[in-house]
């Protein structure tokens, strides 16, 4: 995707390691989307009623990400007590959705969805390192 | 506004004093409203460059306020770790966001965000407390 | 709520009438509110199974007020195109969304929020009248 | 990224060619990442006065394409007419975006910004024609 190349633009450097900072946007997009459409799918499955919890917290987990992906995205005068928790909540909003996700593994988009969360929860945790 | 008539119809109690999640989500709403306001009218004023930092935390802090106010705003299966942590961000997001429209007192609107953002991170903490 | 003592005191004036505007933003808010909520209290109906599709046009129209809601906020330097297009596509969403609302009217919260989203369907009707 | 593998995986067929649907969801979430990033980007310009229109144009862009790639994510019982109105709302916030990034083709991060903007009004405007 091209964001990237534009975030490198950027008139003043990144507050933190920019590898680590490109990688976290990507994987809260990734995330994100990939919540949307997890909850759509379990929307669709024919036992739906078990999938309640599941949609539920791919929704929550997605509306995280998708604040988190932009606040990450920002480079002008950041605020890092700010951008921290919200990605510490970002980061606990990916474990408990891949938590629930592994309970219905029997679905391919719960699995695929778990190990996207799972990513996503890693680089925000690289990055809350790179922050200190 | 008649969101919160809706939330008193769900078919499962609130797990936690239903006052303060009401008065959160109301709150959120408010503070997401208000900070996009906010950076919109510093974006039009005519010292626009000394508002640059305010602009982006107010940017910042509606993304937060949105992701918590829908988080908070389901009921069905909440995860209190997830919504323990969003509040939280939530409540430094508006902390952040006041410091600094308190920089900008002379313009009204900042006055007045500053305001909102402060009774959300009360709201926030008060919900926070009845969590546990 | 504050917001919109808030907007009022944009440096700038509206580029449509005040009043009409503000109650778009309004509805737009109450709306995205109210969808978000009937959307969750669907998920914990013991008839899920019948919900599929109303929570899936909850979640879409929820989605659209809440950009159409920061869109219309937003004071400075307005294009009127963007505008319109996008007060149209929250219009059709209310439209969509309450016509599958009141097909679950035995649900007191869909009734509620049918009634919500044709409210906002006609703020946004008297907002797309008043920019011409 | 995952999230497209995921789509394929849901229990139903898309309603409209899928390649067509998945370029337009990547192309939603590379320009609603990019206009926040340029958004940003122009914040931080000496030159932040004349930046104006397009940081607030940025900023609607982003919103629009967040809500449509929201719901063109979505495969379960999708609504066209819903459908439609966001997809044309996105194309029109993508031309209006580009149409002002483009006369601040000095700043690269607006040159780049213009370029997704207008590959997204191009997969949008597919998208709408493979709907009909």
């Amino acid at each position: 995707m091209t964001f990237q190349e534009l975030i490198k633009l950027h008139p003043q450097p990144t507050a933190v390691d920019r590898d680590t900072l490109l990688r976290c946007i990507e994987e809260c997009l990734d995330c994100a989307a990939s919540c949307t459409a997890c909850a759509d799918a379990s929307l669709s499955e024919p036992d739906v009623q078990e999938m309640v919890r599941s949609i539920r917290l791919c929704l929550d987990c997605a509306d995280v990400c998708d604040a988190a992906g932009r606040i990450v995205t920002r480079q002008t005068a950041p605020d890092l007590d700010l951008m921290r928790t919200t990605i510490q909540a970002c980061s606990t909003a990916c474990v408990v959705c891949a938590g629930e996700c592994d309970l219905h593994a029997h679905h391919a988009h719960c699995r695929v969805c778990a190990e996207v969360c799972r990513r996503c929860k890693q680089a925000c945790d690289d990055l809350l390192k790179a922050i200190g």
